[in-house]
């Protein structure tokens, strides 16, 4: 019986307006407090994914040499305010400057000045917040592969490059409305499938970002003394303090909640959040717990640094399939993770590479695995659910039933992202070593980055008490 | 006038069927809403109480001398890592495992691979993960109190033993839909009155957490030299970071706001949230400056130690009672915590009882207080719309005007937790001394247990510039 | 066409009635929910803004000398818990005391006891804990300017004087109902215009909080050995830890987060909360990298700590007139911040006043300039839509076309805010400094007041294993 409103007498139909009305004005009531709590889900991710960058700066503070601590903590503190700068400019137009009008036309306009606040979409200024703090990620996993022997002005180069121009890339390419890798195409995703899954970047930011510092590490050369002159044996370089580098990966941990489960990106789907939340917990805890495990079994001592670069792997390996796998399959890719991230890390010194803070192995390498992950352990119900059946009721994981298509897509994933980072990035480190501009000099380096190049010491017991005990 | 549906005629009844498509549509939306606001609320406070278990390893770090740094700290990291697995396979399915079903048949199934995803609860992975927080927060309790002496291996017993057994079987007991101590039984409560009134957990908590760090404090005895050899005096030990200890009980407080107000669990209730944030900032307050002035009364200088203390003393005080006290209340609560607290320190150390942190007086002691505190100072109005009127309009604070049903309730909930705490836990520890695994030989712990267990120091100054200063 | 309920006929008026009975359940769920969604927000900030106190208490520990870190930390923890009782018995009572009722009536009734509980409004007591984590911030300020040589019962009577009658005077003036500098009047605002415009207090929090800290550093007078004895050349007496600041600073940036866009008080305003966020970042980020630059550009080394308190004026500045401004106005109230920063600073310098830890230039200095700021860059639209039209359609920046209104009332703002804490904190420290208790003794000073005056030193490494090395 169909509801044909020229049928009603005067009555009826005044009736009707009045309760239409009521009606109506209730639903919007309820679409714009839908529209707010998108708003706030956005800030309150980009609240935690920022407090990340407290953590890596004191992960990295903690795992360097007390003499180049402040050169680290500054290089951190200038990803959060220059990366904001440059993503205002140039980064955040490149990656997803058509946010605001989600059309063709708007695409690709330069966003300085007038972009941000014209913007028709409720949610554009939460968007913009939340990405640049995921640039801002992106950007200081460099740091911890250049430690100790980078030039001030190289960092300033390269972390130009990478959040205006390396990452956007990569971002539009994999989360944009037009990229070629996206999920999130309006039409069928290019790649088929359901176009890269990679929920909260263990492709799009931790192989962009680790995949930098692993050329960054190989340009630099290792640090002076890091491997023995003839025999090549390496030398133990233990950063200056544990409880700095704890709690940097605790509160790594803690914005990890931000960065994964609030990459729903909208409140209507909270079940993927909390989905996303438990997983990421599992492979967090498995990774730490499983490194720790192979760390003893290497006939070591239980040393607090595995375990928190186990838990480092597992964040990472999980933040691309963190909403599409079961619990079950978190908890595996978590303990997978863990080898990834060992023997990648063997793997770089075995090759006389010297990454002080493992960001290669965690990020770039763990980040494949995230990745790959994906492509074999989606569940079809949650996949679905998340990406839509539109394109791809059958692109999930290829252990878990399906065809390999979407493992297929992945591995493509990993390739476009891993050659643009190594190329482009590459192109940067190059320049810079050849115009002896990227590393400080020998007695520099020695003296340590504080004393040469950052005004002194970071820490001033001697003229306290402590000294006289 | 009672509506009659078949009374309307055609174009009535078109109408009718319109209008309330619209309407049923904006309460499904509206009550889908409400469904992510409970996952939210329940994600927020999981990530704060997650920030706790950093809290309490730079609390802990910071109050044990600087040779036992890492050990500590890996502790800490483990009790969120191991527990996070524990908690998974057999803790949380024995201690709320028909949160999803909330039936008899479903009642203690187990838990691993498929309980998580197969539940038709919409919070049920929100549930999870805030109850690993809260589980996590009752293992760590421990490792301060058998602090700077432990093995490493007795560790990992008796944290398996409290996270997979021991506290699960409390959090049955004293919150499931099952529990004789439970206030959340879908009949009326066992033990009468509203169930034991226990809001965020002083009794289920703190208590097991507190009692356990008794049972391990005596039974390993205390640190070499902590009691002088012949006369018994106590022998000053202080720890290495006050600033550590102050950061760690700054984010103890701040996952405190987590810990308590988000124990309402729904977001329909916020109104006790609030309440709950306000009292437990104004317990922490009180408890914080009380400790304070007794310690300086008693003739000392005004250290940050004891207003550190007195601020966990208050706001363990408060876990139980939050939801359900005045304003002016939490102040008293939080006053007489801070003599619960100071005199359960002092009887300790008359009885020879080393317990580095003083974990037990803060979290057991307290945690007595807290669930007494509930029995007297309950309000009616706030009692009957927190834990509703069905069987208990009469069951609040003996204090406050009502008989001595709740509070003799509340007796019997310290005897049963304290009990069942202090005999699991007991047997625990007595095992591993009797096996000799509980205890480090008197060399390593001379030495430390970083470099004697756990590879090195935490901290490595002497590689840095700074002893040159 | 009206609707005219009399005209319905039975049938119908029972399936009118019907159906309202669904609607208006529907609205009352929604008008609930809004409810519950504004207590959420404003705990949420409030969360925040005490997590500040953690930054504050950090950074100032790290930015004086070892010697004097226990000090520093405990002035901070009872800034939140001394000033939670103050803020609870009078504090709130005066600066906004009728938030609950709203009336002449119910104005400025005592608090004590009674009025928390007893407020019809639903978010008193939300609204009351993130005013107290706003005065606790007010009063963290002051401990920095009279770092190292403040006496201790001299600190308890300012802070008691600040958090319970300066700063609540203050708020009850700018942010109260009955205030005459209030733009929440429920009449035409007094001075005109919109009243002052200062969202989330540039004014009211921070040059207040900053003012007394000048007048502190002044009463006090500087620091022995702080200017040479004969030439009066500026001694650099640097923080004993970068690292503690660096925390500090990225933790005060987190909580800003709570501190700027939560100011909006209500859930209903995220489009306000989400761009203030942005204009806190890129205020925070521009002035980061100006102070920095300024630094280097004058013949210095790129330090971290120009770069922190450049951060920190950054914030300050834009604290006001964040969520009326544009995104590219943030950017330049940024960059004018990092040279009111630095301007103030040197200038205080050549008055021979130390304040160690510049919070009188960041602060109070930041703070004039966010006001006035505010005055000239409020956007028209913005502005309208924070503000209301009722009054003040025109009343927004003067740099954006419109009168000077707006402007005249910021400038009147920053001379009231400022006199009033001028001299009302100038009489408290005239007074402590006349009866002498306000400064310790040279050899306290010399000692360190850690263990002068508060058991001994904040770091013992020494019973440790690092002195070995």
């Amino acid at each position: 019986m169909s509801f044909d409103i020229s049928q009603l007498d005067t009555t009826e139909r005044a009736m009707y307006d009045a309760i239409n009305a009521v009606v109506e004005g209730t639903k919007e009531d309820v679409a714009r407090m839908e529209s707010n709590l998108d708003v706030l889900w956005l800030l309150f991710g980009a609240y935690l994914v920022f407090f990340m960058q407290c953590g890596f700066a004191l992960l990295e503070a903690g795992s360097v040499r007390a003499k180049n601590t402040k050169n680290i903590l500054l290089k951190n503190v200038l990803d959060a305010c220059l990366g904001g700068l440059i993503w205002w400019t140039i980064g955040f137009p490149i990656a997803l400057g058509d946010v605001g009008g989600q059309t063709e036309a708007n695409h690709g306009k330069p966003f300085f000045l007038d972009r941000l606040q014209g913007s028709s979409s409720s949610t554009y200024y939460a968007m913009w917040l939340f990405q640049w703090a995921f640039a801002a990620t992106s950007a200081t996993i460099v740091s911890g592969a250049v430690a100790e022997r980078c030039a001030f002005s190289a960092y300033l180069s390269y972390t130009f490059a990478l959040t205006g121009f390396i990452y956007p890339t990569v971002v539009y390419w994999g989360w944009g409305n037009f990229g070629f890798l996206s999920a999130y195409t309006a039409e069928k995703p290019y790649l088929g499938g359901n176009g890269l899954i990679d929920f909260a970047g263990s492709g799009i930011v931790h192989m962009t970002g680790g995949g930098a510092a692993l050329m960054g590490a190989i340009f630099l050369g290792p640090r002076t003394g890091r491997f023995a002159p003839r025999t090549g044996e390496v030398q133990d370089m233990p950063g200056h303090s544990t409880v700095l580098a704890a709690l940097g990966t605790f509160i790594l941990w803690f914005g990890w909640y931000g960065f994964n489960p609030v990459s729903t990106l909208a409140f209507s789907h909270m079940q993927h959040a909390a989905r996303a939340a438990v997983a990421t917990t599992l492979s967090a805890c498995s990774a730490g717990v499983t490194t720790l495990a192979i760390h003893v079994l290497g006939k070591n001592t239980p040393d607090v640094s595995p375990a928190l670069n186990g838990i480092l792997a597992g964040l990472v390996s999980i933040a691309g399939p963190c909403a599409v796998v079961d619990a079950w399959a978190s908890v595996i890719i978590g303990f997978i993770g863990a080898f990834v991230y060992f023997v990648s890390s063997r793997l770089l010194l075995r090759l006389k590479i010297d990454d002080p803070l493992d960001a290669s192995p965690v990020h770039l390498f763990c980040g494949i695995w995230g990745v790959l992950a994906s492509g074999l352990f989606a569940n079809k119900e949650f996949t679905n659910s998340v990406y839509g059946t539109d394109y791809g009721e059958d692109a999930y994981g290829f252990l878990m039933g399906a065809n390999g298509t979407q493992l297929g897509v992945q591995v493509v994933g990993v390739l476009v992202i891993g050659s643009w980072t190594f190329v482009s990035s590459g192109v940067v480190f190059f320049t810079l070593k050849a115009t002896k501009l990227l590393r400080v000099s020998a007695e520099d380096e020695d003296a340590g980055l504080d004393s040469s190049h950052h005004g002194g010491d970071a820490y001033n017991f001697a003229s306290g008490k402590l000294n006289r005990n």
